[in-house]
């Protein structure tokens, strides 16, 4: 069924060495290339390939699909077909551009109209997503928030153990790599203050995370089960949960987080698929205590895949602040499906499961800017010298995320955005 | 301008007394006729009127619309058209079907086309809803909840009387009156319990809301001020945000409501302007403290909105079990709106923004069973001398709305919705 995942695959499409979409990646994305439509596409090395010119010039015959299913602005219509349309797609093109098919590739006017330079392309976001959640999985990262807020003795509270806890975000602000963000402005009460004040934030930070998108779920009032729950994920990509932490500290009691999170938060523009991430699963953390048999899984239910988080200040280099890994994550995201409908609660194609902070046991693994300055109590320096608590107008951050074996590397490209300052 | 709000004017269409819906209301909605297409619609007493055919057949001539504004399965098209439009297309049908205006009123073969008895057609969920906020803006409502859970020397939190606390909900289980419900199954902790159980919820209940419901708003990054909020704002419904209190006791802390409320949420499918609510402003309870300036507004920015929750069991009449008025509300929809955009939050046409339970000073006011039967402690005793402390299987839970003075009355109609036993 995944032939497309055959490791022993090349191109006729130049792949530069440790490029993350390799023949074997083939992720889908949205993008308008110069002078032309918007198209559902995917990509090779640094190729932006057109769907729906592949589609009209007859290189999907023989799979059954709506006419129009790649002439779309988002990839939703696509992932309501299901599993067994996404592989037979995903099949056929590692076929086409297959180094052993010569059919596309000695045909210039095709080839003309299907591949753009990447740099040539403007990506999309990739699916309309009308619902977004936001779990909360790392235990790592719970317990260093635990710790600081609550100190060690209850860092963790009674239920996380025993449920993913999740709560619902803003669909509506979140963007694509490459679309700038400004600071958030709004209500805070800080420390030594009385009163609660007015203006920008001044704890503005991201989060370190990886969402998932399903396609069409059950009826209301039904339940996806930790069995089924893959098929109901068409794929992943790299998340940045903008937070801002003195926003959210003021006004998170009783109800949860709102204004310190919905100002923003981007995401990567190539959804890749599980099928693309098969080579790397790997078991989840032993759950201790054994949540209940509606949250059970057994076997290889997550994926082994580096994280990176990255600074680029105004006018200087990038410089690494967080190294983690998508493995480290406490519930999978067949738990977290099958918890979020086990209340017959539905969901839709397009819907977008971020799995909160991604934080590994050692500090370098800590996938925020809280954790690493430890609330402002810390300074990380950066490769240019200059100093960090939190983020500062300027900064651009940029993550990026990708699995490797011995023979192949599946990368998910990286989701990158700037901080202008907040409009006043 | 709000010329349809004339409140001597009389239409030829019969309205009986006492009607939500006299030719002074034109509320907005989605229906289904029998063997006809689904179209936009509003209702003169018990009549559908069908705004496409109505459109289509050159009634609506002289307003600048789309030509398929009206022939849609959602209201989202012609609430980005803005509220010059949306009044516009009221005053015209407030002239149509005026009993002086007899040019529609003799066109046998038109009527046909464009009126409907309302028993005759479906009603729809009115708008596509991407993203759903559930406010907190009820005092009486939080400060009971304060009391029962952390007693009443903190009944409020810090932040209650500084902002209008709120959060995200689920958009894709909203649903409109007439659908029923299962009970919700999932995961609790008894307060007797060692460790959590899993089935349906022992402790269903409803929540008295009101919800408004927003056209487009600004680019992400700028916010709305509340002198601009009531342009962003095309009208309002019924809002019964169902909600599982065991469910939701164990799973909210830290992050907040989830499964405990998004199960479902029930709407009335008729969207009133606030236009036609314009008779019916009030100005909201003194806030002490002032807030902050950008959540400052004067003069009358709310609404006398009689509100009632009925439950009917099966095969039973119903009884009445509370009766509320939106006026009760701390923070005004302006206040709303402008505080979830001062981050730069972007809205959309067709977000929907819920007030939270509105419950005023008096016991027979609170807006939930929660609150009535105070957790528990008391049993309601329903006029077929059935007992409840939550709501059972196999009842219907109903919540109707409306403004009255000397001259007119503009309604809500009703949400109603059947609870099932839970899917096991």
């Amino acid at each position: 069924m995944l032939t497309a995942n055959d490791p022993s695959r090349k191109s006729w499409l130049s792949v530069p060495q440790d490029s993350d979409f390799p023949i074997q990646n083939l992720p889908f994305g949205v993008f308008l290339p110069e002078d032309d439509f918007t198209t559902i596409g995917t990509r090779i090395g640094n190729t932006a390939i057109d769907l729906s010119a592949l589609h009209q010039l007859g290189y999907l015959d023989g799979i059954v699909l709506p006419e129009d299913v790649f002439l779309q602005d988002t990839l939703n219509d696509f992932i309501t077909l299901g599993r067994p349309v996404w592989r037979q797609v995903r099949n056929k093109i590692a076929e086409i551009f297959d180094e052993k098919n010569d059919i596309l590739k000695n045909n210039t006017e095709h080839r003309e109209q299907i591949l753009f330079p990447i740099e040539e392309v403007q990506m999309l976001l990739p699916v309309f997503i009308q619902d977004y959640t936001d779990f909360y999985s790392s235990m790592e990262h719970a317990m260093n928030v635990g710790i600081m807020f609550r100190g060690k003795e209850n860092a963790l509270m009674p239920n996380w153990k025993h449920l993913p806890v999740g709560y619902h975000g803003r669909s509506s602000s979140i963007i694509v790599s490459g679309e700038d963000i400004h600071r958030p402005v709004g209500q805070m009460k800080p420390a030594d203050a009385d009163e609660p004040v007015f203006g920008p934030s001044k704890l503005l930070d991201f989060e370190l995370e990886m969402g998932f998108i399903t396609t069409d779920g059950k009826h209301l009032g039904e339940r996806i089960t930790t069995d089924e729950a893959e098929d109901y994920i068409f794929g992943m990509v790299l998340f940045n949960d903008w937070s801002a932490r003195d926003i959210q500290a003021w006004e998170y009691v009783p109800l949860g987080p709102f204004l310190g999170k919905n100002f923003a938060s981007s995401i990567s523009p190539w959804v890749v698929t599980l099928d693309a991430m098969e080579p790397f699963r790997v078991e989840s953390p032993k759950q201790d205590p054994t949540p209940l048999p509606y949250l059970q899984t057994e076997g290889k239910r997550t994926f082994d895949i580096n994280l990176q988080t990255f600074i680029q200040p105004e006018n200087s280099t990038e410089s690494k602040v967080c190294e983690s890994n998508f493995k480290y994550l406490y519930w999978n995201i067949s738990q977290q499906l099958a918890h979020h409908t086990v209340n017959g609660c539905n969901i839709n194609a397009g819907d977008m499961m971020a799995s909160g902070t991604i934080s590994g046991p050692e500090k370098e693994n800590f996938g925020s800017m809280l954790e690493l300055s430890w609330r402002g109590a810390h300074t990380i320096t950066l490769d240019d010298g200059s100093e960090r608590k939190f983020i500062n107008d300027g900064d651009t951050v940029i993550m990026r995320g990708y699995c490797k074996n011995d023979d192949v590397r599946i990368g998910f490209g990286e989701v990158t955005s700037k901080v202008l300052p907040a409009i006043l």
